[in-house]
C-alpha cells in the first residue's frame, strides 16, 4: 500500500528507529511515546486489524511482541510493560500495530484503564455473555 | 496455584461468565467492565506474565484473542476493539490475562492512551533505540 505510513517504513522508503526486525515483522520507536522506548510492532505486509491477521502470522507477530516486552525491562530499567492493540477505534494508522510500552510503578499511567462500570444485574451480564459466546461459535463454525 | 483467582476460575472452583473455552485457554466477562462485554482471556495454566508464556502457548492464546476481538463486533454491535495486556505494573491478578474490550466511536475511552511525550532530540532517541535493540539480541541469543 503506497500511501500507508507503516508500509513505507516496512519497505524502507521512510526511516524509523528500528528496534527489531525479522522476516515477518518489525518494530520501531513511536515518535510520540507514552514513555521513552514505546515501540510499535507491525507485520511487514499490509494487514489492517488483528482480525485480518492470517493464522500463520499469529505466532511470529506475538512471539516478537513477547520478546520486545521482555527486552524493555533490562534495556530501560522498566518494571513491567503494557502491550496493546487498537482495532479500528483509536487506531491512528490502519496497519495493524502492537504498542509495547515500558512501565514503572507510579509512572502516572494508572488512570488509563478506567472508569470501570458494573452490570445492572445478573440478567444483563448473561445476555452479554450469551451474545459473545454465540458469536464466537459462529466464527469458529466458519473456519 | 490454590490462591490464584484465575486458577480457581480455570479449575471450576469459582464461577465466571465464560464466553470462550478450549483446551489451552478460556475467557470470561470482567465483573467491572470498561464497557459491557469486556472480557479477560487467560491461559488455563498458571502463567504470570507474557514473558512467561511458553513458545507453544503463543498461538493458542493469541488465536483466541483474535477470535474474541472479532466476535465482539457482531455480538455487541461494536465498531472495533481494544486488546491489551498489563505485565506486572497495573496487573491486578498475577495470572496472565488479555483484556478484550469492545469499542465504539465516541465511547469516551479516547483519553486512555496519553499524554504522549517527545524525545528531547535524535540522540536521546538513538540511545533508547540501541538499548532496546541490544536487549532484544541478547534475549534472542539465549533462546
Amino acid at each position: 500500500m503506497d500511501d500507508c505510513l507503516f508500509c513505507q517504513i516496512a519497505g524502507g522508503q521512510r526511516s524509523a528507529a528500528v528496534v527489531l526486525a525479522d522476516e515477518y515483522c518489525m518494530a520501531f520507536l513511536d515518535y510520540r511515546p507514552l514513555f521513552p522506548g514505546h515501540s510499535l510492532l507491525i507485520p511487514k505486509r499490509h494487514i489492517e486489524t488483528l482480525a485480518d491477521l492470517p493464522c500463520q502470522g499469529i505466532k511470529p507477530l506475538f512471539a516478537a511482541a513477547q520478546l520486545l516486552a521482555q527486552a524493555m525491562e533490562p534495556a530501560l530499567g522498566a518494571e513491567g510493560s503494557f502491550v496493546a492493540i487498537n482495532n479500528r477505534i483509536s487506531q491512528s494508522v490502519p496497519h495493524l500495530h502492537v504498542h509495547v510500552v515500558p512501565r514503572r510503578k507510579k509512572d502516572g499511567l494508572k488512570g488509563f484503564f478506567w472508569p470501570r462500570g458494573k452490570y445492572t444485574d445478573a440478567r444483563e451480564m448473561e445476555i452479554v455473555r450469551a451474545a459473545i459466546e454465540e458469536s464466537v461459535r459462529a466464527l469458529q463454525g466458519k473456519n
